[in-house]
């Protein structure tokens, strides 16, 4: 149904935002996605998605033509590979703190010979109106992408040899847990100065190594400067914080007190 | 758990807003409530919900300590008195059209001797803290208010008569099927003259009675206009609304394009 | 599945006690089914039942061996050959304050010539077990019970006329509403002796032409007491009361504060 | 989402096929639409649809670019306003079996000066692409469908004057009830000889006024049968008669005992 | 509720047949538990059933007097013993592609000295009937079944050593995803002659272990060869799949262009 | 909205109650946290659970003014963050059977510099009235208790070095699966000597340690007893045990055969 895919989509400019979803609710997704963002991110880790309700809502997104992205729980990668035969475009993995934690995600993420990812696309195929399986299985590894979120300061210190895994196809930078880390638990501030410099050393390595860099912006002003630092794919605030803006201006305007 | 009821917001200073959520999903009624509105109304007619979400969301608001408002299907008294029992503050009727309409309307919503309300508030007494029964039964009709749809001509010619029926406590003015009336079906438009005109003359009857005066406006401007009038409760927009206004402002702070 | 029909059951001594469950979740009508009674009724006027509720909850109860019986919003007859249609056994309609009232609800509940009842009980067959669609067509008016509640003073002056009609198989008195009836809105207490009265002079006339009597009770000395009075058919409680009940048993054994 | 209209398919040739669905689950529903039909209808009347399933479902149905169909329950005209503001391309209404009845369902149908249709089709709009209201208003009264069923003696009896009804764009025969009707209740069986005679003459009636013609056929045998008599849309079998014949093939073919 | 039990089948002539269900509706499940199948298998893996979803589903397959199995989700044995205690009567685990994990799906499955299950069987017992904790301790063991996956190279060189895990009570090969791996990611063709050797080889190896054998077909054809080449269960197509053939037939029976 | 925090609740004398929630229901969990217990523990791993059930029950319980806890499936420790995330007060680990799984557990459930908990509790932070994220972060650790289960013969042996694991607060004794290890599978029996002996063996080891002890019993009189001995929290029989034992009492009041 997507007009675009979300592959071709982050190969050219600009930067693209996509819209992040907490509310297990496929009219929350399908509004998000009508909303103007390029895609929309499902969240299962913080927010509040299950397998069933992330079912539903890919179906929701693909209805307003957009690609949707999930984000699975901490290890979940067995998730990881129903996501993608749900029809998501793109997964991402969180808590990638290892070369092994990356080999196991893009083991589920990708067919043989480069992973493990098991046969059974019905869904995936479906939404994507495709009927030649073979031509699916071929095509899959390339247009599903896998991205690792390095959020801690072991992640930090092994970001090339993430980098490097086959089959990673982007990373994911969390800005709050890799502040926590940076502050040993301390404070969480996205926008403190080691963070943003740590935030700009992964980005680097992300470039150098010719794949897709993506992050979480908590303001649109946020958003807009990791699209100026040369991000590939931002996510901004969420479908609550939506809501709550968008009544709080109409409150506003009305004179509520 | 709603730390002011409903009745006494409207007794008082100033006009009272309330979200109009369309979506039958309890996180974003709750979500809504928690914006800054003073209630939330819940929308069967022309909105998604049925009698389980309208369950399921009056929970969810009353979580966020606010009364819950719903607007029920043309016709379906049966389902005014059940929202009462689910614990609804209010229900607005659609297309109250007769003398008839009104008095049906009142029966379902008011315990003897005002109406025919059958009795089982077990949820709403739950909701509300309530353990005697008696109490309840005494207090109910003064509680829970019924607000009548004015927005047809034939509604606008019987509007003084329909405010006379024992047990309608207010008027809910529809301004747009009100102004596809007087339109005879050629346009919608709230803001048309004739129908701003008409919308001041059921007001003016409203107050004449010592009623609620209650409707709905597209945005906080035009809400903002009908407090000056002085409507007691003005519902505001939509939560897709509200979800795609900040959605919006995000993404044009981001730059997106 | 149901090892014996609601019909048989009541055609014989003694009397039998229903299950009355008002939580819309399948587990909890199943529970109910499994937890000694006669039968389970599905309530839809005060409790929070849906149609989506009811078709899952009388497969639940099926499940469990046990007919169901349904109760239906008032006036809502539409909704009680739909509950036929879901396999219900039973259908109980509240406030019949009139001939005209018990004439709809027997036309909804009866296939012609009796009523106009419309064919389609597909899922009624599967749970039944039946594949003979004419002997289904034949049987069903026999096998599936019309309740008319009585509880109000308009219709205990009709009660000998509401059982005159063909196709009603039977009374339910509403002692709650009958008892705010009695007492002009003033009180609600089924044990008052004018309702007490009332609700034998009932009895009486539903014994006297040949049909069922079914009431409701709050504890089981009430129900107890109806069973003596003759009652072929007494709900008792409700799902939420016995949940209530039960868990105060345990916690005062466990000598909680 | 739909490539072409409901209208526009059953204006031209040839006769057109509907699914018909009875399960409140929109993977069903949407594997239906994909599986060559040229609509779906959802069934509320003796189907297990509520208002949350038909809303789910037709968003599912348009998720593989089909117009969806809503079946109320008896006489719920209300529900016809709100299947339509879901998106419905078209409502089927039973037992329309007098004149006042063919108008309150045209009520509902349609927007003034036809009819009373009450304003808010957001769903319907959103999954339409339209965003003009008033484009939306004026257009609506002739893209959605409205086909009263005749299916008793007396319907057939008005045929003609409820086909002059304004607002009612078709019929749909009912064979099952109206076999029914016509044994005085005593057998069901579309194919008898008198019911065949029966639904060409309503058929010809339909016809001779210049509106839509439509039916329910058991079997694909049947369809065919009422397809080449002239019928411009027939529903046909039901989602678990499709599962079971599939199931049943494919045990066949293993050689299962 | 099942006349006989998924051990019992198993022990004896001729080759069983389940269905295959992958969504997550109840109603889907019973469906196909009716259509003739012995049992009916729930795929969490490639499917889209969640841990609610399978809950349900059983229930549903028992009410049609069916036993359920459950295809768990890559590596996730946990739902294994939750599946059981949910009341399936066997469960599928993918990708067992060690004898490590061949020991923790055992673990899961069994309880001591066998394995680690731990003890909660409320709804098993329940749906099974069994009031005894004891008695359902000592029987369970043998009475729920579990099935690893042959569906890699690793897992094939490790057959015997698989099969020679206590608590193992069959192997269920899974042919795509063998002929995946045989392709090393080339094609997917269970038909293709190495596949079909491959897996004539595991049969033998299962039979002489003397352990149950199952596997999946895609078509009815497929299934009688498997059934002729001595497997005990093959599961057949897919709900959707039967769905579509049943819709196709009567389509094409209609006439449809 | 919780009047009292778990952590003062256990803090204090005397011991506390649970509620034991099985169904995946919110008006269950309700009904439960209004019965009477000091909080509702919502169990995934024997009991019917699932995330979205979780997090719609524990908005449930809040809104009865109750902390609720979650028991986990065995292993899924990014279960135990999200539940935290949801606004759980307590995570039950089961099968806590090494120090490796106690620090992985410890890891899941407390923030840096303890563990590894991710950040996003933006649901946790709405039902607790929380607003500053760094207030929130540090207080965090010391407001969400982690129970680990002890129940098998290795657990018991370390049970020293697991209560020695910083980020573990309490343990959790599970009686059956304890008499089940201490048995080798030859019966499940909480009340055996040899269990009873083992469970105050681990009771007087966890007062050693100054941390929560925490267990289950079947009856109220099993409570008592635990109480007795010292534990600070036990959560006693199930929801469905609870509707039961209340039914059953109903209808031995009632008379019923
Ligand atoms: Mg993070
Ligand atoms: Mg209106
Ligand atoms: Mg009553
Ligand atoms: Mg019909
Ligand atoms: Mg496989
Ligand atoms: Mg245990």
């Amino acid at each position: 149904m997507a007009a675009e895919t979300l592959v071709s989509l982050l190969a050219g400019e600009p930067c693209r935002f996509s819209a992040w979803v907490a509310m297990p609710e496929p009219l929350v997704a399908e509004a998000s996605a009508r909303a103007g963002f390029d895609c929309v991110t499902l969240d299962m880790q913080h927010g509040l998605h299950d397998p069933a309700s992330v079912m539903r809502c890919i179906g929701a997104v693909a209805l307003a033509g957009k690609p949707a992205v999930v984000r699975i729980p901490v290890g979940d990668f067995a998730m990881a590979s129903r996501a993608l035969d749900m029809g998501a475009a793109a997964v991402i993995a969180p808590m990638i703190n290892s070369v092994a934690d990356a080999h196991a995600f893009a083991r589920a993420m990708k067919y043989p010979p480069i992973g493990e990812r098991s046969w059974g696309p019905v869904r995936a195929m479906q939404l994507a109106g495709a009927t030649d399986p073979v031509a699916y299985l071929r095509g899959a590894n390339g247009q599903t992408l896998a991205f690792a979120m390095i959020e801690t300061r072991e992640a930090m210190a092994l970001v090339d040899e993430i980098l490097a895994v086959q089959g990673i196809d982007g990373i994911f930078v969390g800005p709050s847990d890799l502040s926590i880390a940076l502050a040993n638990g301390g404070s969480v501030d996205p926008l403190r100065a080691d963070n943003v410099e740590a935030i700009g050393a992964i980005l680097a390595a992300v470039k150098a190594a010719g794949k897709f860099a993506a992050t979480y912006a908590i303001t649109g002003a946020q958003a807009r400067g990791y699209a100026a630092l040369g991000f590939d794919l931002v996510a901004i605030g969420s479908d609550g914080g939506y809501l709550r803006a968008g009544a709080s201006a109409m409150l506003a305007e009305a004179g509520a007190q």
